[in-house]
């Protein structure tokens, strides 16, 4: 079994999903968005998105960190600001020594919708459907939970072909 | 007497000085920077700034940290790895409880230099000279340093019209 800590980050919200993958089963185990107040100092808001990922990983164990790679932000600002807030993201999955795992947003949007411009709502649906939720998850935990379906997927298709190499 | 940290934070090089301003007197505490091994992953070269300046703030303790406010960088992608190593350091100072002030970077250089866009070598010299140093620091380090005695200035600009003030 294999435990995935999915994180989309962002200065406002910080999306997480932490999901198991058993062979062909995923299962949600955990998920939300840690939210910063507009009116504190950057610095803080950091601490905040860093201590909130940190307490999710101490509750959660997870084995591994996905996170999705490059952003193509239209402006360098925001490509800044994002930066940031996956700064802070990824020192909580340093300091915990996870392994970490980016891919570019295209292909976690195909893992899980089948085209790589998928649609905010599509991908909460199917999160929703994949994983059997109750109710459609907020979308920046969809898009972590996606990140880590993706990374699943990956070391799924990593394992079988380990797997059929070795039979041959 | 107050004492600065400047902070010019970048991955693969993180400047940092600490000087101490005692009305008219700048005196340098102390310099260097962070540097990052570019084939380590990315979260380790953040806890690398992050873990180096929590060192530099445990030695020195500062009352006060100051850094480069917007960055114009030219493209979105150098925009998102500088704001991870700016998110690494504003964490450091954070955890710290260090109050932060941030400078538009033509103030910084302007503060000590004259005019807003001085180039590398000028602002290596001027802080030498200010500073009374013996070398000229390497250059990330007299970028730390000026956006510190920017912040001492600005500070010295407040207490005197605080006292001015509080004579009327």
């Amino acid at each position: 079994m294999l435990r995935v800590l999915g994180i989309d980050a962002g200065l406002q919200r910080t999306g997480w999903g932490v999901i198991d993958s058993s062979g062909p089963r995923l299962t949600a185990v955990a998920f939300g968005v840690v939210r910063t107040d507009a009116d504190r100092p950057i610095e803080q808001r950091l601490l905040t998105i860093h201590d909130g990922l940190s307490a999710v990983i101490d509750e959660h164990h997870p084995d591994a960190c996905a996170i999705e790679d490059i952003f193509m932000a239209k402006h360098a600002r925001s490509a800044l600001v994002l930066g940031e807030a996956r700064g802070a993201a990824l020192l909580a999955v340093a300091r915990s020594r996870l392994p970490t795992f980016a891919y570019p947003p295209a292909l976690v949007k195909r893992s899980i919708a089948g085209r790589g411009a998928a649609p905010k709502e599509q991908v909460q649906n199917v999160i929703r459907a994949v994983l059997g939720l109750r109710e459609v998850p907020p979308h920046d935990a969809a898009d972590a939970l996606a990140v880590a379906i993706c990374h699943a997927n990956a070391s799924r298709v990593h394992i079988a072909w380990d797997r059929a190499r070795a039979r041959t």
